[in-house]
């Protein structure tokens, strides 16, 4: 079992079946040392773990923890294109898009669900960079969407 | 002629001119194989073939023709940086801004008029990652707005 | 001192330290010849030099000017990166998150406060590209975020 897998077990976290996509595009691609996801939402197989907005009709834990789910998701898009998770370099880009209500300022500590989770499964590897902007209407109600961006050997 | 572009022609389409800017800034830059595109509008000509929020004064299927249109922009900027569009190894990503009113569920199926496209006349190197937000507000009134990245030669 | 701080002395700025993240993530990230950095905001010190919404209760020159401050923010990233601002090569992408209230459509004259500090400090260099969306609701009322992206020796 792969470094990375290992963390996830300790959380007591397994890595999920990668998510498919909604529409008529695939769910990451590697270019050079770069692999890139679609948009991840929070997916507990079959459907969405969450739906709804932040600040209207979820609470910040249940975006902390939409993120977290999310994120899982992406990490499990990565292993599907390189096979073996240590084989991640470095979690370059987390893209944060929040779905929420009106006046919504948390944005930062919904994302967290996801860094602290990059953070705790990649060490220093998965010391990101990231964006977190509110999204007025989401695709299938989805309270996030995330994107990771990693670089692979 | 490319093989990218019979597909087109196929499809009846012909590759406009690259747009221009609206502002300060360029409609594409390579850096090393990489190829990204600067947000990409439905112009057709020198106005904008639809304007408008999805959800209120635009249909899915008005939405559809917008994003088709913004990514044969887009490809036209692909051509201008190289060349011949048979030197586009991959469409690594579309980025998919959707300008939409309250409750507005489906950018998927607004997106797929972009991700069609591209699948059609790239055939694999077209298959993409996707991301789908929900803008409230968008430069000009556009319907949609898109950016692409692409590896290419 | 560098060619690019020589420019910047000549407009009366000074670069400034690099701001620190608002969250469990970094604030760039160098992978192969490209740098990213995380969401810019208009820091100026441990304070926003403005908050609000574009059209709502700031007007497009107070936006242009938080967008500058965003930039000069997001160049002091580079440099905590490389070092040396004249081994920046090529600014590639401008990503502008622009916070503003209903049928705001000046997107462009605020992001230009970015782009057109980025073309007088790099010259050729600073030719980027850019995405313009506006946002409902922003992380800490920040009435803009950017992003920059730099291909760098």
């Amino acid at each position: 079992m792969s470094t990375v897998e290992n963390e996830l077990h300790k959380l007591g976290l397994a890595l999920p079946a990668a998510p498919g996509p909604v529409g008529s595009y695939v769910t990451a691609v590697r270019t050079g040392n770069l692999v890139v996801t679609s948009g991840q939402l929070p997916w507990q197989g079959d459907k969405l773990a969450f739906t709804g907005k932040l600040g209207s009709s979820l609470t910040v834990e249940q975006g902390y923890e939409a993120a977290r789910l999310s994120a899982l998701n992406g990490v499990a898009q990565l292993k599907a294109i390189v096979g073996d998770l240590d084989r991640v370099r470095r979690i370059v880009r987390l893209e944060g898009y929040v779905h929420c209500g009106r006046d919504f300022r948390q944005h930062p500590q919904v994302l967290n669900g996801a860094s602290d989770l990059l953070n705790a499964i990649f060490g220093e590897r998965g010391k990101h960079t990231r964006t977190a902007v509110g999204i007025h209407e989401m695709p299938l109600d989805a309270p996030v969407q995330l994107v990771l961006w990693a670089e692979v050997e």
